[in-house]
Parts: structure tokens; sequence; C-alpha cells
């Protein structure tokens, strides 16, 4: 087990895509926190984020809409924990905003929205850009598993480089 | 639905204990927050806390051990999510130390811990003594419900006597 600054991060039942980008994590703090900026870069093509709407607070909404290309709509509902200004991003979706509990039954199993996790994002400077660290912790190992089999290493990282090039973009 | 200073309370979902109590909140936070302090009035007698733990930081464990009168042993574990010292303290069930979702799948669906639940204690000093609410914040009406026949307003209501006559007693 690895120990980061607040997390015991256990393989069986925790994801971790460790990278680093030549941007300043300013900016990639802005592209995580702002909904205009999320919706360009969060889900990787050719699916897209619709709609965002975030309210940076612990206790505050964290939602998105994604859009498969064949046109199906993924709402997805949590709130923030943990709120750091450019070092650190939490937020779950096993509370709704407010911190009221997620009641899973009412969300179809094969849903993506039904893998309950908590993520967290952790932003450090270094000299040659930013150490970007997104950690998914889950309950149990079946709902591990099925995140990783449904792409999370490739998705948050596509997402990533979607991020960094909106970040040049401008 | 009445708007506390951060949670919607919903009738349906909610169970909420209002009280005036005559001891100053900055002993009724300490009497929340020091496991020696909590064993002595958390659990209404004849049951009793036998064991707590407690790490006061949002992700922090908060854990507790009942015991019913005919020696059967309850373990509860959750974690913080806000502590603004005398004022607020929040922890929920669905997120264990460090923000890792609860599996539970793995507690009986007897046992009183499997009611999902978020709360919210909030004090604040009034002419005559401290305002002390305890608010329980579910995720259906099933666990809402269910809460209530447990007993929640006569547990908690008793708990609250407990606490303030531990206070008195030094």
């Amino acid at each position: 087990m690895t120990q980061t600054r607040s997390h015991t991060v256990d393989p069986r039942f925790d994801l971790v895509l460790e990278r680093v980008v030549d941007v300043p994590r300013a900016l990639v703090w802005k592209a995580w926190t702002q909904p205009e900026h999320l919706k360009k870069w969060f889900t990787p093509a050719p699916w897209s984020t619709i709609d965002c709407e975030i309210d940076l607070r612990p206790g505050g909404i964290f939602r998105t809409v994604m859009r498969s290309p064949e046109g199906q709509e993924f709402p997805n509902l949590g709130c923030y924990l943990e709120v750091v200004e450019n070092e650190r991003l939490v937020w779950t979706n096993v509370l709704l905003p407010g911190y009221r509990p997620t009641d899973f039954s009412t969300i179809e199993p094969s849903d993506c929205a039904a893998i309950a996790f908590t993520a967290v994002i952790t932003l450090e400077t270094l000299k040659n850009g930013t150490k970007y660290t997104a950690l998914a912790i889950h309950g149990h190992e079946a709902d591990c598993k099925r995140h990783e089999e449904m792409g999370f290493h490739d998705g948050w990282g596509k997402a990533l480089e979607q991020l960094v090039d909106s970040i040049r973009d401008g």
C-alpha cells in the first residue's frame, strides 16, 4: 500500500493515473473547476460532455452529462469533499449535494454512474511542468475491476491529453 | 423544505432533533470530539459505547462500538466530512476513512449500521445556553423511516440528556 497525503492506495480497490504535463498547475485547476472549460475536455472524443454544474465547496454539486456518439445521455451527480485550490480536488458520487447518500437502487446497474467511487485529483509543481495524479477509490474489488475494464486508464489518460490541448488552444 | 446553513431538510428523507441545553457549546463540542468523553453518553442506557476512535479532520475516522444489554456488540464506522470547531460537525457512514465508499453488502441488513446516513450536528450560542441541532440525512424514505422507527428522536434525545449530565458531572 502507498500512503499519499491522506489516502491509502489499495491496489485491489483503487485505480491511479500519474502523469507529468507541461502546463502550469493553476491552469489544470481551472480546467477542472470551470464548467465551460471542463466541457471541452472531460470526455474522450467521440463522446462529449454536454452539461456541467459546479459549486466549488465541500458538499457542493458536481454534475456532468456525457453524450455517447449515438446520442445517448448519461448524467453523473455527486458532491465535492475537499477543495484545496491548485492542489487537491476530492469528490464522490456516493453523496449527492448537501451530503445526501446516493440511492443507487435508482441507477441502472449497467450505467457507468452505478460504479461507486471517490476521486482525488492531486497537482504538484515540478521543474518541467505539473505532476498530475488521479486516484479513484472504490468500496470493493468488483467496482474497481469494472471501472478498469470500462477503460479507466485509457479514458482518463485521453481526457488529460484533451485537457492539456484545451489549455494550449487558450 | 427548510434551508439550514448548507443543508436542505426534506421531511420525507431527513430526521431532525432540536433542543436548547444549558451548557456552553464548547463543552458540547468536546463531548462529541473526545473519545473518552463520548463513551460516557453516546448510547442511551442500558446500552453502552465500549470503544470510540476519532480522527477529527475531513476524511478522518469516526468509529464507535455499541454494546447491547445482552452483550452483543455493534460496530459503526464512518468518516468526518466537515469539522468547524464549536459550530458544526458532519460525518457519514457512506464513506469509510480516506473517503472509501462503504461496501454495504458486507453489513447485515438487520444491523443498524446498514442505515446509510449523514449526520450534521450544529451548535449555536444563545442567551440561555446552547441550541443543539442534530440532522440525519438519508438517501431514501425507507432508510429514514427505519431510522425513525428504531427510535431516532427518543434515542438521540436521551443521549443528549446523558451528554448534558456528563458535562455537569465534570
